[in-house]
This record gives structure tokens, sequence and C-alpha cells, in this order.
């Protein structure tokens, strides 16, 4: 039915209609004192998000611009980076280090496996002039959940900066950048935020600073000296996405409305439902349940059955959207979002749909197990 | 969670983004040549859901005003009218026609149960003075839907003119204004015409026009002549609901959009689906299926379970907004709304909701049991 959509890919997520209240504000000037007031607002509220004292930067382009910003800002030519990858956004990270000229260290761990703490050890021991190092949170290619915490305390024996991949964790999965060493954080709007795509966001930490104002490679937008300059009169450097800016801090607000440990356990309890669901219909998880990430569940297809044609049956007579798999795993698994504005019903929707379209191809289902299983999830009986 | 709410009552029911968006244009002046096109559009639009070559009114009232309007043009003091009643929708309006001063004879076929032809039939003859038959289409307070063509059959056959309610079943079942005799239409925009409150749409036939024109109540809103001087202008008689008006507009060419035929389908398939999954979940329908509503389905809360008490438990912790009962069934029904704006997910989170919150209450339910009933129907199986 026209309308009726159910947008479950990693970005765009839906955006909730008090979010869509607040954006339909008509657009103010960025140079205004009701700007700067709104802009202070929604960095003090970020800090609480990260768990950090470090300045943020909300900047106007989409995650993949937020990594960017992070290596523009810490790699010149020739300078040693140590890429930790488990999927695709993994190897995105390393690729525009390499744009940057670095000379890399590239250590894949495999698609639905999570970094490996001891080759971190050894990789830093054999490689001590590495000067930054790449991880991922939240691998959105695999759902995978690094142990940010882990690698943190790996790097910050050494000189090296840590720059975290937080684009699709942040907001769904707890993260600390004091207390675990994170350099820089990157993540964006259109993930757990709740918004349309269009921000970005980066913390820099002290220990980053020194390496920040001093690269040598050539940046101009994704200058964050040039950020820094205008923050303290709570400032951008270029035109921001004003109407985003509104619903940021409408999100915000939803997110602290809520409570950050609240919307923490919801993510939590609707991967955990979804992954009961997914193996009680007799289907694979990509990833092992000790490192599964709570914002998104990636499940192989059937046996005999293509995944992309299992998400074409369920995108075309459901209307629910799930993404299919991407590098390696391409076309062989479904992975399906459960962040940002996602609750109990929404995994239901998921279950349903992937049941009936099981059905439809002629996987021996047992339909209603998997919405069952969820359920066992959420009236805590499991 | 903030923001996820399921409406599943019969009206308002959730407006489509695409209805929205119609809203959100500024409101224009009502006595211009752009309202007038509009709004001829709208009701050669209309024409074809009423399946009528009669004059509809649109305007700016809830249904009550709509069922208004039709005996403050019909009746007057002392004038005799027929109530064919099954519900608390029924009951109000033949208290209208009471306030207006009628002389009632009332005809209450019971909560759940649907107008018999043979009783309209004999009253009908024992009563050739009766000026107006009022009749319910879809009882919204039971889920009965009532055979508006045969009772249009018996009262064509009279000088009575015939008075239908249909607030809350058309554009979800289908209706036939000009085939089955059908005097005055009445019908409002917070049902299966997916907008919110404030509009409301009566169709008046050859027959009622003489009585229209000629009747003694009070009225002034309410003229029906009032109405028809300004309508070959396209004009309203008072200030219209500009906005609901777009919104309007937006609406019915989704429905045509998908074909209207396709549309009653719909709303049968999601109705079967609902009783398939309430049987199997070892609940009673208080409406027998032979007449069983497309657009509502009523359910008895089970043995020892206070209804309304499961009604809570299904909003506090699912979002999920069912309607309890009215008049004689009042605290013993629960009604799910599958109206208007509703495809095949809404019906999975109504059982879902409805598995869960029983399991919590202590109803020996099989979770699931529910949503496969529901999956077969919709998979074509049943």
């Amino acid at each position: 039915m026209q309308d009726k959509q159910y947008l479950m890919m990693p970005g765009p997520t839906p955006v909730p209609p008090s979010v869509y209240a607040a954006m339909s504000r008509p657009v103010g000037g960025h140079r205004t004192d009701e700007f700067a007031r709104m802009h202070k607002r929604i960095v003090e509220k970020l800090k609480r998000v990260f768990q950090t004292q470090n300045d943020i930067f909300v900047i106007t382009n989409s995650g993949t611009g937020a990594l960017e910003t992070a290596i523009a800002n810490t790699v010149s030519a020739r300078d040693k980076v140590l890429a930790l990858i488990t999927g695709n956004f993994g190897e995105r990270f390393a690729n525009i280090a390499r744009a940057y000229g670095a000379e890399l260290i590239e250590v894949n761990f495999g698609y639905g496996k999570d970094v490996d703490l001891s080759v971190v050890e050894e990789k830093l021991r054999q490689n001590p002039d590495v000067k930054v190092v790449l991880a991922t949170q939240n691998e959105t290619s695999t759902g995978v959940c690094n142990d940010i915490a882990g690698i943190g305390a790996l790097v910050a024996r050494t000189p090296a900066l840590l720059l975290v991949d937080g684009v699709s964790g942040v907001g769904a999965i707890e993260i600390k950048v004091d207390e675990w060493g994170i350099d820089m954080l990157c993540t964006a709007s259109q993930k757990a935020f709740m918004l349309p795509p269009g921000l970005a966001m980066v913390s820099v930490s002290d220990k980053a600073w020194g390496v920040v104002n001093n690269n040598k490679a050539p940046r101009f937008y994704f200058s964050i000296p040039a950020f820094k300059k205008v923050l303290d009169k709570w400032n951008t450097a270029y035109t921001p996405n004003v109407t985003l800016f509104y619903g940021l801090e409408a999100a915000l607000e939803m997110m602290e409305a809520e409570g950050l440990d609240n919307v923490y356990t919801r993510h939590a309890l609707l991967a955990r439902a979804t992954r009961a669901a997914v193996k009680a219909l007799g289907l694979r998880l990509l990833a092992e349940e000790r490192y599964a990430s709570n914002a998104l569940t990636a499940v192989w297809g059937p046996e005999g059955i293509a995944a992309d044609d299992l998400r074409k049956i369920i995108k075309n007579k459901y209307g629910v959207i799930f993404a299919g798999g991407q590098g390696e795993v391409k076309g062989k698994i479904i992975r399906i979002a459960h962040m940002g504005f996602a609750d109990k019903m929404d995994v239901i929707i998921a279950v349903s749909a992937l049941e009936m379209a099981l059905a439809e191809a002629g996987y021996p289902v047992q339909l209603g197990a998997g919405i069952a299983a969820a359920q066992e999830v959420f009236l805590g009986r499991v």
C-alpha cells in the first residue's frame, strides 16, 4: 500500500514525528544568537552521549565525510596507519587513509569476526612508529560490535591516536570516549540519532589536538582548526544544515527524555529478540552472539535461496526494507537494522515479513515460530 | 517509546504521510477559483466512492454533525421515524431524531446482531406513514455490517426516505447509493478516508429533495438548501476546513491510485486475517462472521480478564490503541480497527500486542498462534 514503508536498513533510519515537527520550523539564519545558543545546547547533549569533555564538532556532511575529517586532520603522506578491519566500513576507513598517502598496515579479521586484541597488541609492538589506529565500533556491513575499550587501552600506551568509526553505533550502543581513550570519534545523523542524512559529528581529544594542529594534508571544508576557530562563539566555519540542527536537538531531547541507559537497553532488547527469532526460524547469524551488534543483525540467507531474492519479496510484498550484503558477503546475507527510532513492534514486523517471505520462497518455515521467540524475549521469559 | 503509537481505534485513524504533506500546504482562501476547482474535483471523486449521481455536500463538522444534517433536513416534530438499531451509533441516530421531536419506532436488534430484513418489512407494513428510516451501514460499536442493499429495496417501495450512517463504513466497505436506493448517505473524514476529524459528507437523492426543501425543523449551519444554493459555483455556505479539503483530495487520489476495488479487497483481507488470528487465540468474536465488518473487529474479553485491563496493558506496554466497548457491551469487548491507512503489518502488530498482553494477564495463550493464523490468510493458504 502506498506510504506503508518499514525502513529497516542501517541508515537512513525512520525519523520520529517529533523530529519531523522540529525540522518543519522555518529555516533560520546560522549567524544569529539563536543558532549559537542552540549549537551550544546540542554539543552539551552530544557530550553526554559521547561521554566526553572533548570538543565535538557538528559538521554538514554524511558519515564518510566524518571519517575523512578525522583522516584529513591526522594523516599526512607516508604516515604509518594501522587499520583494524572487520568489514566493508573498516575497509573504507583504510581507503580514505590511503587516499591521503598513508602507509597502511591493514589487518583484516574477516567478515563476521571481531577485532582480536592480541593481534592489535602485536602489531603495535612491531610498529612503534604507527601514528594513527583506525577502528570500527559497530561494523555496519556485518553486525559486529568491536571491543573499543580494549583497543583503546592498547593504543593509549603508545603515541598513536585512536580514530573510531562510530557511525552506526553511537546512540545505540554505549561508548565512553574519555574513559576508553578515543582520540577522535566519528558519527552521523542518519543512524541511531533518528535523523535524515546530512550531519556528522566528530570529537577531538587533547592528545589529538597536537597532531590536528600540525597536520600537513590538504584540508579546507574538513579543517578542524577552522571549525575550532569559531567554536568559542558557537559558530560554524561554513554554512551548516540548519534544519537538521533543529532535528538533532529534538532527537537528543527524545533520547534524554527516555534516558540514555534506557536507550541502550532498548537496543540490546531488540537485538536479542531479533537473534532469538532468526534462530527459531533455523537461520544462521553472521556474527557470534558474544560480539553481535545491538544495532543491526546480519543473517545468512537460507540454503538454496538467494538472500537478495528473499529481500525482494520482503520489500515488494510487505514494504519492509532490509539491507543486503556488501563486499565479501554480497548477495549472501540480509541485514536487519533495529537502531534509532525502533521498538518492539518493529522487530515483530521484521520477523513476520521474514517468515512470510521464507514461506513463499519454499523454505520449510513454521509460521509464527520466530514471532513467538521474539515475544518470549519481550515478555522477559528468556 | 515516545512517538511509537499504533492507532487502531475506529477513528481517528492513522493519516498517511502523503495526506499530511498535502495538509501542510499554506491555507488558501475558500472564496477563490482555486478552491472551487478543488471542491469540484473532490465531489467528482466522492461520487465514485458513493456510486451516485446525487449531489454530495462536504461539510465542516464530524460524523455526528453529518447525521444531524440528515435529520435536521428531513425530520420535523411528530414525524414518524423508524430507527433500525444494532448498537451505540444506531441509538445515537435515533436520539438525534428524538431531539428534533420525531415520533420514534425503535427496533433494537441487539449488540452483535445485524438488521433482520423480515422485521423491517413488517414494521414498514404496519406503519405506512413512516417518513424516514434510519440505518447504519457499519455499526462501529459492534463491528456489524448491515445489509443496506436489502433495507434499501424494502424502503424504496414506500414513500419513506432511507438515511444511512456510513461514518465508519464508506471507503472501507463498498456502498452503492443509487443502486441500493439510499436517500442520504452520511460519512466523515476520520475513518476510512484516512484524514483527521473535521469533515463530513452527505449525499441527497432526488426523492429526498422534496422533503429537504420543505422541512420545518430549525436549521442554519446544517441547512442543505443553504449548501445547495452555492454548490453550482462550487462554493460552501460557511467557512470550510480548507486544510482538510487539501487532505481529502490527497486521500481520494491515494484511494483511486490503489483502485477502489482493491481498497475494498484490502479491507476484507485484513478483517479475515484479524478474525482468523482472534479465533486461533481461543477468543470469541462479537459478530457472526457472515455479517462481520471489514473495517473493525469486535472481540469478547477472555474469561476472567477484564477487557479494559487487557487494553491498558496493550496501550501502556506496546503503544497499540484499541477501542473498548460502548453501551451494553461496555468493558466487555475490545474493538480492533483495520480501516483506512491500514495494511497487513498493522494486523500483525495488533495480534502480536494482543498475544503478549494475554500472556501477561495470565491467559493460556500460545505465543505466535494468532500471528500464524493471520499469516496463513495473507499467504492465501486459507
